[in-house]
């Protein structure tokens, strides 16, 4: 399935998430990732962030979606990242 | 269409565009919003971003999708809104 990560994580967090999302996922922008996830990567996603994350005080959102061309994807200003160009 | 926006804007024009993204959209998370748009109120959107940023400093992604029912929603930690009860 495709996944849309995005996280907010305390300042002292945030570079261990961004390494962690990494492994797992493209990096697209400012706290947010795409890619191909199986159900047992998700899982795993899900697991590492738990780890990571103070639950009271972060939060992650994740989509998920059967196919990628099911949603289409408009970006303003600059682009960090281009998910095509990094797999 | 169903559209998740994400904007990464700096410091001193976040609360400009947090403001303006919330007369369209729901807001789900630190600089994440969601909510049907109109081809129309989409337009509003990007036109209205493009004056609120510093294209080369901030970045705005958005995702489309035909129907908010092709993708699934998962949150980990603080559950800042819940689009769903917002409408």
């Amino acid at each position: 399935m495709y996944a849309i990560l995005v996280y907010d994580f305390g300042e002292k967090r945030v570079a261990k998430a961004c390494k962690f999302c990494r492994q797992y996922l493209n990096w697209v922008q400012n706290s947010v990732f795409e890619g191909e996830l199986t159900e047992g990567q998700l899982r795993s996603v899900e697991k590492g962030l738990r780890s990571i994350m103070h639950p009271s005080e972060d939060s992650v959102l994740i989509y998920l979606m059967r196919e990628e061309r099911w949603m289409d994807r408009r970006s303003l200003g600059v682009r960090k990242a281009e998910p095509g160009f990094m797999i």
